[in-house]
């Protein structure tokens, strides 16, 4: 009882520095007039869709909610854990994207001065995101824990809570990555299809959305999908607690309960000393800014294995617990180098895209697919190794307590990935309100930072959604009772054979989800880009003036078409990944069920990678040719790295993104649902 | 003992059918002077590369059959047996291949006489390809089960037989999937590199590689593809019969051997049948053609039908099994039926991407990969629903029996796929030798006749390949001792459980098999282009005369450069696939096999309908374009179009099919190893 104060204490402190964090940006000056101008127009369309996006958001949690009481076997605890969970999910991300729309303008006023200034400003509005997201999540599942820390439902309550999280991120995912794309390719097409208008141009109506997407996708999405992990790796091996004690494995059930929430904690502490990290001299080089951000993700890293090492020493649990949660510390860090190579364009993967664009835009694309494919071996094997370290030393618990290791530094990985858009916004504002060329610099060294950082912590998220998807499946499995644990053993259902009809069936089934997810937002990307093009066109059309620059494009409009168009298309893929895992237990039955999840992880796991490495590859062997290679900046071989680029862009930052919360989402989906499946054999099952 | 006698007596009246399509065809003229020299340039290609690709081969088939003979648990037998395979098969792909070089000319001069005369020559061309491949499959089965009938360890042989084919089937696949798309792009790409050579213009030394690639690939490839399904099917079916009769559900040892025989012979005989009812008007219009063929298909499966509820009736096997042989015979015809939905411009997916076209090339791509996403469900679906129906009738051994029955039809349908390369082939030679447009319409109509079937056939070819490597899973399984059966009921050993560390991890493992092939051989063709680029560009350049059309283009030089290359790429993925169940089953045991073996199966389901469909999506949506839509050839659309289909052309012809054999040959190897598998518990396992 009282290790969960410590808990507490830790999502506190994260909170106190949060303020700091926000005062020390909100000190900041705003710039002048036209940039404030600029900068609140994003800030506008950013709350205005966000709002809306809530408020549809608000109606199925409520809907759901109520079902949640309804259900047998379920009841209104399930219901307000839900709620509680979904509304700390809106929170963090609302607090994170709050602050990066008003750093952003900040941000190109400190780069004016300095580029450290221009660093720390962007970062410290970045790590809002990064340390709200660990703090309210730590600090719900302390309050849950002090409610109903009796109730011998505890662990069947607690899932509620992450399903909340997962829903509201699955449509932050998916709603702002419709948004931030529609908006991003509709604004690049423009150049190419009304010729003369370039991307930053004020007088390009779809700039503006471009950037309110920058805030709602990479930020609040991003925030969104990480809260969700870092619960739901905390809660599934929270849930394992009771295997871990019945194989004999720990001892004390506290223990086991607690271990989870005590290296979070102790994580908490560590990112907020490597935010502190995060610092360069008044003019520093490019690899100075990158090694001040890795000074800040390593140093927690290494402090959180240090922590993690005393606090299991101290609980006395065996240093096999250690060796699961070092692994998983590792492989994320790993995971996360590999994305960076084959898709930064320092290495070879991504050059030999740009050199194959000098064929022709269908070598550009065949090269790009395939080095997406080819990067999928390096997360595959870490997971690998991880779940195998895992297992070995501490079973099912160790796996998920691998996924809890891998996101105990996210306060400071978060930071340095929402840190991107504020930077990459700032690029654009100094663009727009005609800054000199040396702040543009400035802002461009940030940026081109954002995007490794981004690449970087984009693999991270895979890596961590799929070993914490993978504990949730072992979850479900022992909540289910397709796996028993009595005299010290794990044993399986014979029903739950790898070669039975319902299993094999099911994990066809669940192969196909990701596949048919990617075609409907891949497509709805595609439609609201039409849209987006149509409206920038008929702007330059029809506002007289608008072509020289005198009249002001109606930005409003864009950000409008988007806003409709993406909580319209977001409400099919969503509700689908929602109801199948529903549909197949019933139908099917759990096992069945249990095949569908592994099925859905397997493929989930190799697209994700393919489409979020190929897409980063895309866009940096565009910015590789743009660097004077290959022809440089308006050759064939441009023209055809600008198609790789525009192929790219829904898949890593729509469809490839969601696929994370789809594979959480519908694990923990069926572990909220295992009370009412254990009993019931499925109509088919 | 006597039914073995009516299987090999189908596979002679098969070979009879195929002496006279071959007397058929070559009584035809061969054309003029002009068509015949093109002709035999082909020919001589086509011999050259398929002598060079034997040549590696029989390497290595020499090497695996000296280790088979060493391997403790394997022997002598099971290397003969292996030798034997890959004999078979090489002797249908030569058979194959060789009549449909010689085709095309012959085709050509029909043409000029009617429609009728060129659809008749064109598919006796193919069918003798059809006819070769199941009629040499059975009584190779045949003389296999005369010589080693009685010998204990028979079903431990036959998987060799298997292997052998297999191995060919990806060697010829890989290979010559590369030479063809290697030369097709390079081809295509010229006329945009080096402006002014037309895509078949005679001055383009890349266009007689392009049809010999037609030849070596769509030909001999898919035919050894099938060849494989065929024979690893109906052994699938046989090694699982003891299962049969163990758990009760069949009475007779013989009748569960013998019944995928007695199906397939019968599929012999129907296909026969089919393969004479494809005949047309002498002024057809194209939806005749198409009716014609449909008739040929259509009327194979139904008489299949009937002749299967016969066998079981007779045999007095019990209902269950028809129903396991229909749910195969019509999900393969609907699996073909979806690949034409979305596929063809005649439907809504297709013309949607042309429309697309309309934005730009990355629009191009997203709204065609995710129509090849899309298009994943209905296969999917109809497998899962086929193996639904065929484990609730008859368990593993309905599994494998529908697949069984998927497969019976081949000789007719194969025949209308392999018609397709001998028609394009043939309207090639058409405009090479300038013949007038009325003969290249007619061509023109047979080729586009021949797209639609490849559609299908690559549909079927892939829905077969899976339920078929299914089919091989289980029998691994039972053969490895990871399912027993005893007091007929099927157990599974516990540590098959889907929930289990080594399941888990070899599903991942298996899950990325087919992401990193698929990677290396896209990567093989876009080297292979790049080569043949520079060699047409270099000839251009630097033979005199070649620009006005007076000297001739040196041909040889390309398909050597091809040659040489798809040589050299196909064996390092190869390699790969072959060793890696391997060294999964020695390390991490034949648990993790089998999860590997689930896993690989699962992704590349997802990746293969993806590719196909895709790619064919792409190729029919620039073919939509150039029959006047959305601006017709030449407009921006149409660009973007072909960015479309020349990504699309290794996916759908080198990476995409070759999935199939990946598939099988690595599910078929690990039953081959079951004998060694079954006592070593894995290093790690």
């Amino acid at each position: 009882m009282d290790l969960i104060w410590i808990c507490l204490i830790s999502g506190i402190i994260g909170g106190g520095v949060i303020g700091y964090f926000i005062l020390y940006v909100l000190r900041q000056s705003p710039g002048t007039e036209k940039i404030k101008e600029v900068s609140s127009a994003i800030q506008e369309g950013a709350m205005a869709f966000i709002h809306r996006e809530y408020r549809t958001e608000i109606i199925v949690v409520a809907v759901i909610a109520i079902i949640l009481a309804l259900v047998p076997g379920l009841g209104w605890k399930q219901s307000v854990a839900f709620i509680f969970g979904a509304i700390c999910s809106l929170g963090a991300g609302y607090a994170g994207m709050n602050m990066a729309v008003r750093s952003n303008s900040r941000t190109v006023a400190a780069a004016q001065k300095s580029l450290n200034q221009g660093l720390r400003v962007s970062f410290r509005g970045g790590a809002v995101m990064g340390l709200s997201v660990v703090s309210i999540g730590i600090i719900g599942l302390s309050i849950l824990y002090f409610a109903w820390h009796n109730d011998p439902n505890f662990l069947t309550i607690i899932p509620a809570y992450a399903t909340g999280a997962s829903l509201v991120a699955l449509f932050a995912r998916v709603g702002g990555g419709i948004f931030t794309k529609g908006a991003d390719a509709g604004s690049d097409l423009v150049g190419k299809v009304e010729a003369g208008i370039p991307e930053d141009d004020p007088r390009n109506a779809a700039v503006i959305a471009d950037w309110v997407g920058d805030n709602v996708g990479d930020v609040c999405g991003m925030g969104a999908d990480l809260f969700e992990s870092y619960v739901e790796a905390i809660i599934a091996t929270m849930t394992l607690s009771t295997l871990a004690v019945g194989i004999g494995i720990i001892t004390n059930t506290q223990t086991a309960l607690f271990l989870p929430m005590l290296i979070s904690a102790a994580g908490i502490i560590a990112s907020v000393i490597g935010s502190f990290l995060v610092r360069v001299g008044e003019k520093p080089e490019m690899s100075a800014l990158l090694g001040a951000l890795r000074r800040g993700t390593l140093g927690a890293s290494i402090l959180t294995a240090i922590f993690a090492f005393l606090i299991v020493y101290f609980l006395g649990a065996g240093l096999g617990f250690f060796w699961a949660i070092l692994g998983g510390l590792i492989a994320g860090v790993l995971i996360g180098e590999s994305t960076n190579y084959y898709t930064s364009y320092a290495f070879k993967p991504t050059r030999e895209i740009s050199e194959a664009s000098a064929i022709g835009g269908g070598a550009t694309i065949v090269r790009g697919f395939a080095t997406g494919l080819m990067s999928t071996w390096p997360p595959v094997i870490l997971v690998v190794i991880a779940v195998i370290v895992a297992f070995k030393f501490a079973s099912f618990y160790g796996v998920a307590l691998a996924a809890v290791g891998m996101l105990s530094t996210l306060g400071v990985t978060l930071a340095t990935d929402a840190y991107g858009p504020v930077a990459d916004n700032a690029g654009g504002i100094a663009t727009m309100v005609g800054l000199p060329p040396e702040v543009r610099e400035g802002t461009d060294a940030l940026d081109s930072l954002g995007n490794t950082t981004a690449a970087t912590g984009k693999g991270f998220a895979i890596g961590s959604a799929i070993t914490n998807a993978l504990g949730l499946i072992l979850s479900y499995g022992v909540a289910v009772g397709l796996v028993t644990f009595s005299g010290g053993e794990i044993r399986s259902a014979p029903e739950l054979s790898l070669l039975s009809a319902p299993v094999i069936v099911g994990a066809f089934i669940g192969g196909l989800m990701p596949a048919i997810f990617i075609a409907m937002t891949m497509k709805s990307v595609s439609v609201t880009t039409a849209l987006i093009v149509d409206e920038v066109r008929r702007q330059w059309r029809e506002i007289p003036g608008l072509r020289e620059g005198k009249a002001r494009a109606q930005y409003g409009k864009c950000v409008d078409i988007c806003t409709k168009t993406a909580l319209k298309e977001m409400l099919a893929p969503s509700i689908m990944v929602i109801i199948a895992p529903i549909v197949v237990g019933v139908i099917l039955g759990k096992y069945a069920l249990g095949g569908f999840l592994i099925g859905a992880l397997i493929t989930g796991f190799i697209f994700a990678v393919t489409l979020n490495n190929a897409g980063g590859a895309w866009d940096n062997a565009k910015k590789w040719i743009e660097a004077g290679h290959f022809g440089g900046k308006g050759s064939d071989a441009h023209k055809a790295a600008v198609t790789g680029d525009t192929t790219g862009d829904p898949m890593k930052d729509t469809s490839g993104p969601s696929l994370n919360i789809v594979l959480k989402l519908m694990a923990v989906v069926s572990l909220l649902l295992a009370p009412v499946l254990t009993n019931f054999p499925g109509f088919l099952g």
